[in-house]
């Protein structure tokens, strides 16, 4: 019995998932080298600047790489960026025939490695497990196409639909099981970001605690004011977890204080306690923030909402009753029901008596126009 | 290879739901009559007054049942009441072994149905597969433990927890799957419950449609002032389906057209525009109705939610964000998330891109005190 293509990218592509967090803002990619129905190799993308995926299994693979078959996730690159073209490598090494995923939208590669491997005789198949790639690479898929991070919107409710009880009180909406989920969610992606609001409630850390993790992603705090208390776990954990604070740039009282316990301050624009949502996603694009997590209150959420800034969005519900009039969104001014933000590709996933609904919302025939993204707090 | 006891529970338990909402106030309950590891018959609660699933399954059986093991999903009865002790005549057509699920907790069984047939030297085994058997008749179980009717409290909500958007707007947060769902939970009831305003606002008439059917709920409406316009489509359908209003005990005007369009009318105590809590249970049990589907607004469902007055929670919720201040139960006055209300055995059942999420609210260790049940529009 001869195993599939699909069977073989299903190698590939768990072998991506290693790499999750750790090359961007590289895609994660994972190949799978396979010569007379047997695995010869694997490999996956590298930390940025190092190995792609393709180079990583040919390298294992050596010699054997004579007259055997790549799968990959990702069309190969043909051009020189941080490393020199997969193409070449894959052509160099005799490989005789290349299995893809999804085509790369990155203008120096789309369809071009492809040509280049067809005009070197190389037999080519694309397409293989397309959309389970698209969605393990929807943050770079993201970048590409909007030119800004991948924002996933994350809340945990009650099943009335609430973030508290009537006194503010939440710990814990969510049970174990959903908060261990979001320590994961938070290994997954670049950056992290909060207002200050929420962050002194709780005294949050955002950061990744008692699950496995390769990185800690950046904690970008909104302190428009430069409220951050330096006796704060936020404060008090900089040196150990990366930390950014933005605030405004007519603020400076605390910024000494905060920047000597390790904390990376930038101001930008805004007014009253607000910040410059513009401003902020051009923040991030600078850092190559790749992936963004949005753990924040109404208000910041709202305006991610309005200037629709949400790519994914995952509630948590937890198993309980609050009759709070704290009630998740209810400001984005959405009149009538026709036009509701429909989500797509609707997951759900049990944990415990806690559920998961995640999907994908749909912005294009949406009646309302944007807001004008510059009012945030 | 001999079957397990389960097995043939199972069949007894696949035949009682067969009567599910054709018994009622008698549980629905299912029986199975087994002779050498073969099936000889089955038998089910007939319509109240009518065969119970054991006599049901014994006049199926005839002699075979010298000798034979009946599955009866509930304790047989040992009283007369609108027909003979189903003990007698098991005992008489000669069965050797009952296997019981469920004790009848109904104070003149209880326990007393299994103590004759111990007597009479049957083998009895109970307690087979209860804990399905104990959520099949859980309409039952609490009618004989509560002395009122099951309530069922069932909303559509957006994943924000929106009932409806800003204007008012509701069709359709939910898919068609969930609606369908929603006309089956409507036969399986005794009655429906819903205030004016709701049915007002959707011209609604909680009727079962577009599902198969073996009977039409009782469709109970709260109705204070008889602001129920008879060319509406709920009054204009009452000689097709059974409808009752209930009002205002010194409001009178509209009543006599209402009765000629085959509405029946009670009046009972209230104040402004809410009926009394506690006289509104006396009315369904009365009329001996077991199972109460709510199908209400918000003021309604807070009142039921605050008199603990809510067996099951059914939340479906559509794929969509409404973002509007329409937020489902924001008044229950409950201080801090400690005193939330928990839901247990928590069901998720997954219906295209829309979620129904149920459980079993637990208001026993409850802090806050209930209300006093008498606030209720």
């Amino acid at each position: 019995m001869s195993y599939t293509d699909e069977h073989w990218m299903d190698i590939a592509i768990r072998e991506a998932e290693k790499s999750r967090g750790l090359c961007s803002p590289n895609p994660f990619v994972g190949a799978a080298i396979v010569k007379d129905d047997k695995l010869i190799a694997t490999g996956r993308t590298r930390a940025y600047g190092s190995d792609h995926a393709e180079v990583d299994a040919i390298n294992r693979a050596g010699k054997s790489c004579q007259g055997a078959t790549i799968y990959v996730t990702l069309e190969p690159c043909c051009h020189f960026g941080k490393t020199p073209p997969c193409t070449k490598a894959i052509i160099k090494a005799g490989l005789i025939r290349v299995v893809a995923g999804i085509c790369d939208p990155n203008p120096p590669v789309a369809g071009k490695g492809f040509e280049e491997l067809r005009k070197a005789g190389i037999q080519l198949s694309t397409g293989v497990r397309a959309d389970k790639i698209s969605e393990q690479n929807e943050a770079f898929l993201c970048n590409v196409q909007k030119q800004r991070p991948f924002i996933i919107w994350k809340a945990a409710l009650s099943l009335d639909g609430k973030y508290a009880a009537e006194d503010g009180s939440s710990k814990w909406i969510s049970n174990e099981l959903s908060r261990r989920m979001v320590h994961r969610l938070r290994a997954g992606v670049d950056a992290v970001l909060s207002g200050i609001q929420s962050v002194k409630k709780d005294d949050a850390m955002l950061n990744v605690r008692g699950v496995r993790y390769h990185k800690q992603p950046l904690r970008i705090l909104l302190d428009p004011y430069l409220e951050l208390e330096p006796n704060s776990r936020f404060a008090q954990s900089a040196k150990d977890f990366p930390s950014l604070v933005l605030y405004r740039i007519d603020q400076h009282s605390k910024a000494p204080i905060l920047s000597e316990l390790g904390i990376e301050l930038q101001a930008i624009d805004g007014h009253d306690d607000v910040l410059d949502l513009l401003e902020i996603i051009q923040v991030l694009n600078q850092r190559r923030v790749s992936s963004l997590l949005l753990e924040s209150g109404n208000r910041l959420s709202e305006s991610f909402w309005q200037a629709r800034l949400i790519d994914k969005c995952m509630v948590f519900y937890g198993n309980k009753i609050l009759g709070s009039s704290k009630a998740a969104l209810n400001g984005l001014g959405i009149p009538n029901i026709a036009d509701a933000i429909a989500l797509q590709h609707i997951q759900i996933k049990k944990l415990k008596d806690n559920v998961l609904i995640s999907g994908y919302p749909v912005f294009d025939q949406l009646a309302i126009p944007p807001n004008d993204s510059r009012c945030l707090h």
